[in-house]
């Protein structure tokens, strides 16, 4: 690739009048294409259309004969929780399966702690004055929109190549006892893709915590994701947190919307017995129980958790294309262009695309001028403010094949387009 | 029957011995009996079996062609509101329609309003000292168990036989800002089966309140559960509310758990445009969407709004005879005896029975004794504390009508004993 900043100014003028070309005759092709979030596509939701006709209509008895059509079973069909412990890390006692939406589980434990306190608060958060969450970034936006959403102050922590940087994590967290969590993706990031490197997750277990009801919310959403053949596993949290004397740190929280069906899914939660007792003892003034035919449907269809990476298998055929499609665009239109670079994930949802500082906002612009939505840039940061300018999130699996080549060739066009400005102080080809 | 109080001392020890040895005969018969909780029976869930198999597998585009296996669509499916907004006494997009339990629907708006406030609030109601709710008593113990968990102070009223003491509830509202709200269940009422009378509604809906962010939770959990031929039609609250210039101070609430299946419903929300504006900017970080299948599953079964009164009344067919079986026991066994008596609901789940004071927790006591179990007395108050320990909630339509009629007995059984005790000063046959 050209480095703008060693051309002579006219060949500045030609470059950036060939890009502008180059945008206005993407523009000109009327395209609509959404890469803004990670959802499945209609393929991948086909590979568990069996659930539509499950369980049937005279199987609704629990191994343990519990109607599943009537009230109660506040922790969730023991069938499921054993289908899905092995993927939480834990045993089917530790598990509370409940509703679609882990979001909501983890929205539903921190208003939890605010309203009563964990476990180990002396008394609810909300009394404790202003609190914090660390927030390795670039992160997810859901989580950081619970934070803003109830007040909780979010203090960005560098997300590096093996996990959060634990050497700031560790100074936060033993010095501050107002920082109550952190929000974790352990394994394959929202949206870098990143995975947390054994000695990392080992430091987070052990590391002190001035809070002493401090907890990481640990959001494994990625755990059977993978995108390469590498069945990465990361260590296990609850293990690790008892180990080093604090078993009741981490939360751990996952859900079937990826694996089977976003929009009719169930979500898990996993912890120590103290925790698992405190969420079920919050949960009694909400709830009589979970959609157990909903988890009764998820036993019929999987049968076993063997089946899950089988299935798993063939999400990762279907996607896997549309990643390697990105990587390969941006390989061939944006190397070596100054201040760009991206992921190369091997699993969960996302590419995490850098460009040069400032510019950001201004490729999200000119994609959608260009009929191409992607996710507001800023969303990968606490308060939606990127200081940089510089994370865009680029979710390549909803749309076809075809079209995420599209979208990934005007991506691009725009990054290119946006430096070039940048370099030039002003829009390009003007 | 006999008036204990008239009998001479040797008549007296000759009843009570007699009442002791049948009460023996009823333990003796070793029965299990669980009259505790509102469940539909077996054979009441036998009625929506054909939801098991629904939608089908290649059934999943609501008719806006969205596709409901994926993630979205924060309201409810629009074809789903539209079902159930007649019930709800609302258009369409005043209801929001969710997962499973309208329970968690009223735990979370009052959450919400704790850490948020309302859209009439200035602050949020934890900020703003102790508040409390108006609790009509007798009344559902899992309204004042939310209350209890979050430290609402809760004023109990009496409920009369057209609704809450109105007079009282007029001075309390009007007079004290901190109180927000007032737990309401106008229809067949839980436990007493009580009707709201029009004029009722219309003084809730046009009150004076000292707070300006009061509301009433409207429970309407038996708006389409008649016994009776008379299907009972209520004041509409929401109309009301918003004709005496108090739009925003009903939340309806109510569910399919008791027309369909109470493990697989949904639940259900309506109020005015503000409020459900409120209400789904605080589901935005909460959760991306409910359970659209199951939306998608109800309006597959049950397709109009005309199909849930045919449906109702096979659920009256089933559950009519038992309520009729525990009243036609009563009627027999009890009689004109002091301090007792019992309600006659015309819908609902349940019947209030009145037993001399101080007499409740005995004959809940003396009926497990002998196999019969009931809700614990006290639970129909807040604080699960009846302050004349009167009141006894029977829940008749779970078990089979055989069992029911014994369990009815047994019940007969233990408020004569009890009574007999009472007005002995010690133990019956003692």
């Amino acid at each position: 690739m050209t480095n703008l900043t060693q051309l002579s100014p006219d060949h500045i003028t030609t470059n950036n009048q060939q890009l502008q070309a180059r945008y206005d005759a993407f523009k000109a092709r009327g395209l609509k294409l959404d890469l803004t979030r990670g959802k499945p596509s209609a393929a991948q939701l086909d590979l568990s259309s069996a659930l539509l006709s499950l369980p049937g209509e005279r199987d609704y008895l629990a191994e343990d004969t519990t109607d599943c059509r009537n009230y109660g079973g506040l922790q969730g069909l023991l069938e499921v929780r054993r289908l899905f412990s092995g993927m939480m890390g834990a045993v089917p006692e530790q598990v509370v399966a409940s509703n679609n939406s882990s979001l909501a589980l983890m929205h539903d434990t921190i208003v939890y702690a605010l309203l009563k306190g964990t476990c180990d608060s002396a008394t609810p958060w909300s009394a404790q004055g202003e609190i914090a969450f660390l927030c390795p970034v670039p992160g997810y936006d859901r989580h950081f929109k619970i934070c803003q959403d109830y007040g909780i102050r979010m203090i960005p922590v560098a997300l590096r190549e093996d996990g959060p940087d634990m050497d700031e994590v560790e100074r936060l967290a033993a010095q501050d006892a107002s920082i109550k969590g952190m929000w974790c993706v352990p394994k394959y990031s929202n949206p870098t893709g990143t995975v947390y490197d054994d000695a990392t997750v080992e430091r987070l277990a052990a590391m002190k915590t001035a809070a002493p009801d401090f907890r990481l919310f640990w959001d494994n959403a990625y755990a059977v994701h993978h995108l390469t053949d590498d069945a990465i596993e990361i260590a296990n949290i609850l293990d690790l947190c008892a180990r080093y004397g604090n078993p009741n740190r981490a939360f751990v929280f996952a859900s079937s919307s990826k694996i089977t069906l976003p929009g009719a899914g169930l979500a898990l939660f996993a912890a120590s017995k103290d925790n698992v007792k405190w969420l079920l003892a919050r949960l009694i003034p909400r709830t009589i129980g979970p959609d157990k035919i909903n988890h009764l449907r998820h036993v019929r269809f999987l049968k076993s958790p063997a089946a899950i990476p089988l299935l798993m298998n063939k999400h990762k055929a279907l996607i896997a294309p549309k990643f390697e499609k990105v990587l390969a665009t941006f390989d061939q239109q944006l190397a070596n262009v100054p201040g760009v670079s991206w992921t190369r994930p091997r699993g969960g949802y996302f590419i995490s695309l850098e460009v040069p500082h400032g510019c950001a906002a201004r490729v999200v612009a000119l994609a959608k001028e260009a009929g191409v939505v992607l996710t507001p840039a800023g969303a990968t940061h606490p308060y939606g403010k990127d200081p940089n300018d510089s994370t865009i999130r680029i979710a390549p699996t909803f749309p076809e094949l075809a079209e995420v080549a599209q979208a990934a060739e005007g991506v691009a066009l725009c990054v290119l387009l946006a430096a070039a400005e940048k370099a030039t102080g002003g829009k390009a080809g003007a």
